[in-house]
């Protein structure tokens, strides 16, 4: 049951050099006992986040000067092996495509036995955070994101 | 155990009339097969604001015109009974205190047999939102909140 | 920019009749001013097994007797409209496709303009909670999502 | 404003050694702006539950083999300073008194400029997870909380 945004599972994991750590927490689990399933997309969030600050493209946005914020157009999750209490994780990013104005970002999550537990993807685009509207990436963000 | 804020039980509940009702969702259960213990926190919050909103408090806050808005100061929960997935709540807020720039409210969450699974209590404070400064109730509020 | 799951979104849309309301708490918003993105796989939860306990489905499971208990497999979410503190929302969901062992289930969010605020596919696997291995579905429980 | 629970602020602070640290996630501010109120109850957990590990008391509990498990009685914090996006916190908790089946336990969050965040206190108590019955605390149990 490979998902579809993964041709090639070697050569996609290979893709992947940034990553964050998280420690699933006690009120991150639910009474079957593991991860929640709501809770990689609090992750996902995390590691984008991080990576984006990496990139040097989050400064921009937090301070709001110019009304551009990164908004999650879609998100998905593949849930590959039940996660419990306490594991320790990696989460991982990486670029996949840029457009015009966003970025298609994909996901890895890996425990400390190297073994993937969810994978996933989603494309977030610069807004503008009155009107709704597209902001096409300048040049210092492109060189920013094709670095 | 009765908790400090909470002098006769009988004459505490009478004072309730406000309720917004609630049902325990799934992803806030935890690994012990109950709600988490953080998760009454979140339901305070939500009694609270529908309760200002009842009084005709939140317009202003929200709108934000004159950077007021409501901050909590503190809050605490003791936890009576314990509360499991699906189960349908009323979480009750009354007023029990009327500071020059804060309220202290409580709060009591019933079952549908009318047990007693929470209670909390908690101060907010109207605060401005650049300053970090207190903010005097004005006439129109004060007649809100004694009403 | 349509979601791959949706063909013809009239045809897609006439397929829900089953939801639940939500309203957007105040901790589900973030600093953006709008509902987290990471808010509606929560939402997706709550309308998912509210759906399954509509279908007779969810007893055989929180019951836990027979240690079968339904896993998300993957889940995705669109999102097509910024969501404000305090909108009120009902989350659609329904059968898309049934499997031996699996459902995959087809979300939808409307608020009070009849807007769609964003949509959602993903699929539950029934499993054996001790081994992890997939469960098929038998003649009561085909007879329930056939209905 | 000082909580009744600190009689002398710099004593109270001297009886603190172990920290987890934390930093705030997006996904915890709100439309205010700023960290939400229910965050530090998520945060008070963690650290809790890593202090009860480095105590050597939390293997019993998650085996579960006797079906003693720790549910919180009560919680309380008071927030002092508002808190915003990625600040990074020292959650400190420390055992302020021991119970026959209890503890009593207090929290302090500091940030990168040593000042204090929030402070809070609540009790857990060892209980039977099937007929809610506390459970007093044995001796190696007693001998790890003392040490």
């Amino acid at each position: 049951m490979q998902s579809s945004y993964i041709i090639n599972m070697e050569e996609w994991k290979k893709g992947f050099s940034f990553s964050v750590p998280v420690q699933v927490r006690f009120s991150e689990t639910d009474m079957f006992g593991h991860m929640n399933n709501t809770v990689p997309i609090t992750y996902f969030e995390y590691a984008r986040i991080e990576f984006l600050k990496h990139l040097g493209l989050m400064g921009k946005w937090t301070q709001g000067d110019e009304g551009a914020i990164p908004v999650v157009a879609d998100i998905q999750c593949d849930y590959v092996k039940q996660v419990y209490f306490e594991e320790q994780l990696s989460i991982y990013v990486k670029i996949e495509n840029i457009g015009n104005s966003s970025l298609d970002l994909h996901y890895l999550a890996i425990n400390n036995m190297e073994e993937i537990c969810f994978t996933g993807r989603g494309t977030i685009v610069q807004m503008n955070r009155q009107t709704g509207k597209s902001i096409q990436w300048n040049e210092t963000q492109l060189q920013s994101v094709q670095a």
